[in-house]
């Protein structure tokens, strides 16, 4: 299959719009809460996108080059995902204009950004099911929704009887893709803003529009209008019936987190498991599809990073080192970098914390790191995955091999300095010293790699032949 | 008071969108009803502004040079006096470019346009109330409305109790205007409007909003944007509140056509009760605001005149001459100017038949008739109302003076030709012939005009010596 290139060069930032940053205090709604205030279901707390313009200097500096917005179009709600309008931005958030201002400064800095389809259900106030309320049998739009009787009762308690609603929600009425008009609304939608200059979608729900031939056709509208637009669907499970040419690029792959947190957060795995695990995963999918897959390590809908490792800087640094050597591009959940914590929805959304001693700076000059050694390896964006394994199965290890490039990670999350003995395959290099882009500190071997491993660590060995020219072309040396 | 000089020198036509011609048919909904079905409260007959667009030729051969369209923001209703998007143009009746299209298209032409104004009330689709509807106590649009209680029961049966609406009617929300927010949304979409090219705007039911301030600063916004806008009130009583330099600048004269129908259709008064009686309006309001009266003689809220008239088309045409003697813009609503019938409210909504055998060509041409002749005559524009008597009280008589130029209307309602006898004050001209400008008969007297006249008829006198001048000027004598 053929997927963006620049995807796998990609690291992603993910922001919940409401609670990265207020640079407009103008569009705030009358009754805004405090910034920092315990989130709740209902309330804003005034982030928009001149708040996240404003923060391009600092998303530069961190060192990511794409955005994941979550939805910004108008809506009621501070998440938006019952979307009122598909093509009006929220005036909580800000313009049309500040939208498009926010689409060129990032491209002039690099960075790409992706917005929220949210194409399986609409809010109640979104026109056709307006048109129904009002109209009932009359109503052209009926058909946009499945409707199984009149009037609808949109705003009463429980589960409505009269029309499906996505898990039963009187709040999000599912849309009818069969209808045709419904299916051309839609691609019109993400046709729209690609031609506005978006660079992707990532999609809500999709599996719940279980209808290959209309992702077909999204697909086809989607790529005609940008050849190089990312689509990455939220599909939560192991199902490779969502990418490929009539899907998607990637998925936001949430088991891949699974696996990371049972193994760092829960103890259910050993390191050798993990790394059996998430090398399997990458057999499940098309080959090369796992370069466009899209690592959340915590999201919106998840407990954060920080939480899930008990608070717990050191694994925190683990998880992060492990996504950014694995197939894919690694994405940051707004806050994650600076260990904001987060227990379940809507106490993962949080209102980032500008004071900066509410930050682990430790946490983030460690990532900086992360992307800097990443976006200096070809290898780790882009090579093949080399399942590899030690004697001592309480150690994760695996390889990653392009070209010349080589790469070895050694991982030890136990409270034991522990020796390790790794032997290579005959498709890896065959250099002998072995350099932790991290540390600076140098392995020998050939077919073995060998040394010792402090508690907590994660080496990531780089051959050393291939490093010493880089240092000569890159005139620096990463770590 | 000052009022737009312009509106005197403009004959309105009324559109009601859906109804007066489908230009686009790939704008219509999906259960559009054939054109000239039998109106319902809630079918579609495709009517839109391409319609209009392709209309404006007929309009122009009518001679009409002012358009006062019934809504045609967003809604779910064929009337859209339920607003949901002030912003929007209804996409069944086209795009804000076909909108911006039609006027510079109209203003090319010469032809004006007013839109219809319903800030009273919204839609339940409106914003702010699914805001309510969806966040209640946490809706920061709370006091965007009347709302006692929560949650609302917006979409049950009978009035809400938990909401103030237009006439109780839970679909009509009334928008709590004490709210500052609420003042600057509306007037932001008064002058959103008029700086998009509008010459107006109709004000629905003002008088729901009691407020003098509120109106006075709307008054102020519009004028802002555009010191020539014309604002009328739907007001439909005689009120003198409702005008001045607070206010509006004219009124939709439903006591007028009250008074019309009286005499006309209903034989409830004499010719000289009636002249009487519409005499005595204008001095119910500040002197010079008669200039700016709009002069309905059936709307979208009335029984259509042809039908008022029981199908008469004399009579009809003899309500169309008093109406463009009288001081104030005539208005014609949409297919009364061929015969349209139309019972109550949605009867008096037909489809315009575009088939002309079923045209009364002859009450067509009157029309234009009248239409030419108020163009030519100053007097009949922009000239004082002068009360004038005849013996036979059968007749209706009153004159026009403006400088040299002198009118005198004769109208006969009965069966029977019969003799007049007119005396003029000495304010009126000492010219000893004029003429009938409909007929070009003379009659000759100088302090009292005296003559015969037919029938279900009427006579526009004008002073020949000026009618001589005006003929050498022009080139062409009307009639």
């Amino acid at each position: 299959m053929s997927v963006p290139s620049w995807v796998a060069d990609s690291i992603f930032y993910q922001i919940f719009p409401d609670r990265f940053a207020n640079g407009d205090t103008g569009n705030d709604p009358g009754n805004v809460q405090p910034w920092g205030a315990i989130p709740t279901n209902r309330g804003f707390q005034g982030g928009d996108l001149s708040g996240i313009l404003q923060g391009l200097s600092y998303l530069q500096d961190l060192g990511v080059n794409a955005l994941y917005l979550n939805p910004i179009f108008f809506a009621t709600t501070n998440h938006r995902y019952n979307t009122t309008d598909y093509f009006r931005i929220d005036p909580r958030l800000g313009t049309r204009q500040t939208f498009l201002q926010l689409l060129n400064e990032a491209h002039a800095a690099g960075i790409r950004v992706i917005l929220d389809g949210v194409f399986n259900h609409t809010g109640r106030g979104f026109f056709a099911f307006q048109d129904i309320l009002e109209n009932e049998k009359d109503s052209p739009y009926r058909d946009w929704y499945h409707v199984h009787g009149l009037p609808l009762d949109a705003y009463g308690l429980g589960n409505p009887k009269q029309y499906e609603a996505w898990w039963g929600l009187r709040e999000l009425p599912k849309l009818n893709t069969d209808t045709k008009d419904v299916r051309e609304y839609i691609f019109s939608v993400a046709k729209y803003w690609i031609d506005q200059g978006i660079d992707g979608w990532r999609l809500d729900v999709p599996n719940e529009i279980d209808d290959d031939a209309f992702w077909q056709e999204f697909r086809t509208v989607v790529k005609s209008a940008n050849p190089d637009a990312y689509l990455v669907g939220e599909i939560w499970e192991i199902d490779p019936r969502w990418v490929g040419d009539g899907h998607f690029d990637g998925l936001m792959h949430y088991p891949f987190r699974d696996y990371l947190l049972d193994y760092l957060a829960k103890g259910k795995t050993t390191g050798a498991e993990f790394s059996r695990r998430i090398g399997d995963l990458i057999n499940r999918y098309p080959a090369g599809q796992e370069f466009s897959q899209f690592l959340t390590l915590g999201s919106h809908d998840t407990e954060r990073l920080h939480t899930m490792c008990g608070e717990d800087i050191d694994r925190v640094r683990i998880a992060f080192l492990i996504q950014f050597v694995y197939p894919g591009t690694p994405v940051i959940y707004y806050g994650d970098e600076i260990g904001l914590a987060g227990g379940k929805d809507p106490d993962n959304r949080r209102a980032f914390p500008w004071d900066q001693d509410k930050w682990s700076l430790r946490l983030r000059s460690w990532i900086q790191e992360l992307i800097r050694i990443r976006k200096d390896s070809p290898a780790l964006r882009h090579g093949q995955w080399v399942p590899l394994s030690s004697e001592d199965q309480k150690l994760c290890v695996f390889g990653r091999s392009l070209r010349e490039e080589d790469i070895v990670v050694v991982v030890n999350t136990t409270s034991d300095e522990r020796p390790f003995s790794i032997e290579l395959p005959e498709t890896m290099s065959t250099g002998s010293t072995w350099t932790d882009l991290l540390t600076g500190s140098t392995f020998t071997g050939s077919r073995t790699i060998a040394g010792r491993i402090k508690p907590y660590t994660g080496y990531i060995l780089q051959q050393a032949a291939l490093l010493r020219e880089r240092i000569q072309v890159n005139g620096r040396m990463s770590g």
